[in-house]
């Protein structure tokens, strides 16, 4: 089956912003984060600070002006740069300063074109930044085309962020919206079959998530998914998990949920 | 097809210890890791330091006594638990005392029974503490019967592994071997077959795992199985993921695994 196209077009999505409350500069660290952030056209990159040894290895990789010529490098101890990052941050004697990257609106980031399966996850009140970062990780390890989060519930890019994501926020964009119901409204009618992750659900994922274009909806570890947004998806599912525990984390529970989802199309060879 | 018990039971396996290094009490801390404990007639609790909100929040789950008549409780602030954590431990005013677990053998934490799809998870080198905890997670979420670690390159029990067991480390048995090839032998004399997740393997997961149990076998992120770890295996099998990305998470592959092993059994429902 295939989404009828019968919704209004009426719901307007507002252009979100990205970084509103962080659009200075932002650190991010580890090599994952920082070579994908030196490959993103899109990623205005300001200044490098590396040891010795990780900027040498970082040349090798990327040559010898790392893809951006003009960027400020500056050679400098581990220590040096463990000073000016969060206390405990693994940074691999790299960290590079740069500005948030300029947010995507919903439908740009999220249009369906040809017949490729098209999937984004959307994330209800996930506010922990590893988490974000590791649900963009997953995310791009299944090609999904974008993470949606409400802008007013959701973390800022930042370093800790990134590390989690290891490269994935320069791959997969991280779009904002005003208002979470009125998004999933708007994906409904751009052709996405809405589908929750939610305990409660009767139905298991595996044969349970309609074929075509899918926008996935996962709520915060422990309190799930919010009424207003479970009322917003097509379909609830669920992933066989035992009673021992109260749920995954939510990353893993992405990760699971978009390889079923790959199996289901047949792509999971 | 199911595992022909051919192979040589010469092969034994030494106990292993658990905690070697630290025998010493260890601090728990986080909702679900500290109830989990309490919940464990086999942990040895000490001390239980909790805010008041925590305490009264946990007595209206637990019962008046928390289910360990005995057990010193002390009421304290907040501050004064962060204090005694490591900087940046989540820990929901609750931190818990306590003597890390007895460590099972091989044998007894494996042993295969009945008709029951039996599953373990076995880690070649997965250092981080964090990473560990989480897989612990996802085997519990999968009704794993153990996850094994080499006893030299493994964290030891700790607040940080605990509380990305999220309450996991007190379901699971964590057994630590002294030699993972001898372990990966001994598994298969006991009848599991060893499968191992590997990048460049050439099937996919989804039809490639055998039925019958199976030791599901995961490198360290980025680095994969070492080859002595893949000659043990019987059949190596990849995730279906992006090239975009170098790797899921350990815990994120190990979830996807674990369910794909669950799906193939015919328990997705």
């Amino acid at each position: 089956m295939t989404r009828r196209k019968l919704r209004s077009s009426r719901q307007k999505t507002r252009l979100p912003r990205r970084g509103t409350s962080s659009d200075g500069p932002i650190r991010l660290y580890g090599r994952h984060a920082v070579i994908a952030a030196l490959g993103n056209p899109e990623r205005d990159c300001r200044r490098l600070s590396a040891t010795a040894p990780a900027l040498a290895k970082l040349r090798g990789d990327l040559g010898e002006d790392l893809g951006r010529p003009g960027l400020t490098v500056i050679e400098t101890e581990r220590d040096e740069i463990s000073r000016a990052l969060s206390s405990g941050a693994v940074h691999q004697g790299l960290a590079l300063e740069c500005i948030p990257l300029a947010g995507l609106s919903l439908e740009t980031a999220c249009a369906t074109s040809g017949n490729a399966a098209r999937r984004v996850v959307v994330l209800d009140r996930v506010t922990d930044p590893q988490n974000v970062g590791a649900v963009l990780r997953a995310a791009a390890a299944f090609d999904v085309r974008a993470v949606i989060v409400p802008d007013r519930h959701a973390p800022h890019e930042s370093g800790a962020l990134a590390k989690a994501a290891s490269g994935a926020l320069d791959i997969v964009p991280l779009v904002r919206v005003t208002n979470l119901a009125r998004a999933l409204a708007s994906l409904k009618t751009m052709g996405y079959w809405v589908v929750g992750l939610d305990r409660a659900a009767a139905v298991p994922i595996a044969g349970g998530a309609p074929d075509g274009p899918v926008a996935l909806v996962l709520g915060a570890e422990g309190e799930g998914l919010r009424r207003l947004t479970r009322d917003g998806c097509d379909v609830a599912v669920r992933l066989p998990i035992s009673d021992a525990v109260e749920s995954l984390n939510v990353a893993a529970a992405a990760a699971v949920a978009l390889y079923a989802l790959t199996v289901a199309d047949g792509a999971g060879a």
